[in-house]
């Protein structure tokens, strides 16, 4: 099974501070790096973790707040310093685009690659992009400003053939590719033998949700049941749950309570308040509820 | 004497790299920070070295690419964040204005404070900036858009009483700022005691400039004869040296030629390319032109 990995570049919040730098995080694929929020100084961090930018073909932003964004024109300049030619996709909210514009105007108006803007609705769920190996969809959030969350669902591969029982009723190669993709074999007497008896069944397809940021939004659940890793945004421990009201963040306890009631596999939470003086509170709060959970951090790397 | 104190918050190029980060730098003097440039992470470093940003009250943007500018709108959100209301002014190449605004709208639309830009001819040298204690000129440069650097030159101040020479001729306390401020005294008699005779000279009035980016450009000497310290980019060494022609640098050795010329104390060197992997180098090619030089870095603090 081809890897699918995820690495968090920046978990911290608006307030910038020592510990932690603003959001980013990619997700890696068969060669293949989705970038989610590119917060400032996100190009710095990529460097360090040696990820690269050739890679990153597609930027999926949850919202226009500066902890989120700030960090593209730069690295979009860079991408250009470094020689880029591939067209590069940006998914965000409409809101975002005059930036995105002028300030490609700005710092780099002779790039030698297209950078093609996707407006993204953030009041749906639906799938925004696909391609032959994974789906992105996403998932409407209720934050200060319009935002949505990201679904990535690895599509679900061709059946493993069973060599044996190809053998065994001689099919020729040419014919591999159909019984993959789940056809019966017709014996040269007629005979059909049915593809389960040929193939078992593909891997499983694996899935990772981003929800940052967000209030507490139960309905979240239901767009994201059975996803193997939940990143979901906990700016905020219980002490200072009131601070979510106006704010429109979350608190572990929540986060945790979506992961239960999605039932997830695993919970990471991040996006933490510069407030917070001990992030093992946090984790504390929400392993209570969902004990599969981890807290993220800049040099974090999951396999998911 | 008051400290005129220099803090390096990032000494790289362009090309982000592990060793340095975006140019900005902060002036002190009496309580007051005034900021050159501020690339891209620039309030995260700022936190980092405790200087916080309520004493910022003028920023001077010496040209509009990304590794010197794309740090202010982060850095404007999180003043308005922290519950800023005092006036930022940005001195800046008129090229930055519709980022700025359009940065600003985008991002902090509801600021509690003014931010003033004005725009710099970055073909004149003259003075920019003035208060009670510091002139801020500008330094035409030449390099691959509209730029400019900046000389502080604090202001002469008043002159030292001789206090045994005050009681000898019992002038009153009421007319202690006329002496400091170079008047003669006459006595009862009429006798005149001359100025000279009551009081030392002012301390010498000092001075830093910021010279980046550019490429060699031996006019400037002229401009800032005598400067305490000189800060002039380096974004190459020898070996690189034809790098310089198209992309509008300079070499450690041309920077230690300005210094010369200049007549200058001290100087340091920075803005290194990526290319550089050893900047003991660049600093040997300077020192063996003007021997005293010092490498730039994101921890340097230097007291003028």
């Amino acid at each position: 099974m081809e890897p699918l990995d995820l690495y968090i570049l920046g978990c911290g919040s608006a307030n910038p501070m020592q510990r932690h730098q603003p959001a980013s995080q990619v997700v890696s694929l068969r060669g293949k790096h989705f970038m989610i929020d590119c917060g400032e100084g996100t190009q710095t961090r990529l460097a360090r973790r040696g990820l690269g930018m050739k890679r990153i073909g597609h930027i999926f932003i949850s919202h226009t707040h500066g902890d989120h964004t700030l960090g593209l024109p730069g690295l979009i300049c860079t991408m250009s310093l470094l020689g880029r030619t591939a067209q590069l996709h940006i998914h965000a909210p409409q809101e975002l685009k005059t930036f995105l514009d002028i300030s490609l105007q700005t710092f780099c108006p002779d790039l030698d690659f297209e950078v093609l803007f996707h407006s993204v609705d953030t009041t749906q769920h639906q799938i925004i992009f696909e391609d032959r190996s994974i789906e992105v969809w996403s998932l409407p959030l209720r934050h200060r400003v319009p935002c949505c969350g990201f679904l990535f669902r690895e599509k679900t591969g061709q059946r493993h053939i069973r060599r044996e029982m190809i053998d065994f009723y001689g099919i020729p190669t040419s014919q591999i590719c159909n019984i993959k993709a789940g056809k019966d074999w017709t014996m040269p007497d007629g005979t059909v033998i049915p593809n389960e008896r040929l193939t078992t069944p593909p891997s499983p397809s694996r899935s990772f949700a981003y929800c940052s940021d967000t209030t507490y939004l139960p309905r979240l659940a239901e767009m994201i049941q059975g996803v193997d890793l939940l990143f979901h945004e906990t700016t905020f421990g219980k002490a200072d749950e009131l601070q979510t009201k106006w704010t429109y963040h979350s608190t572990a306890e929540q986060a945790a309570q979506i992961a239960v009631q999605a039932n997830a596999k695993r919970l990471c939470i991040g996006h933490f308040s510069a407030r917070i003086k001990d992030e093992e509170q946090l984790l504390h709060e929400a392993k209570a509820i969902f004990p599969n959970t981890i807290l993220a951090n800049e040099g974090l790397h999951i396999s998911i």
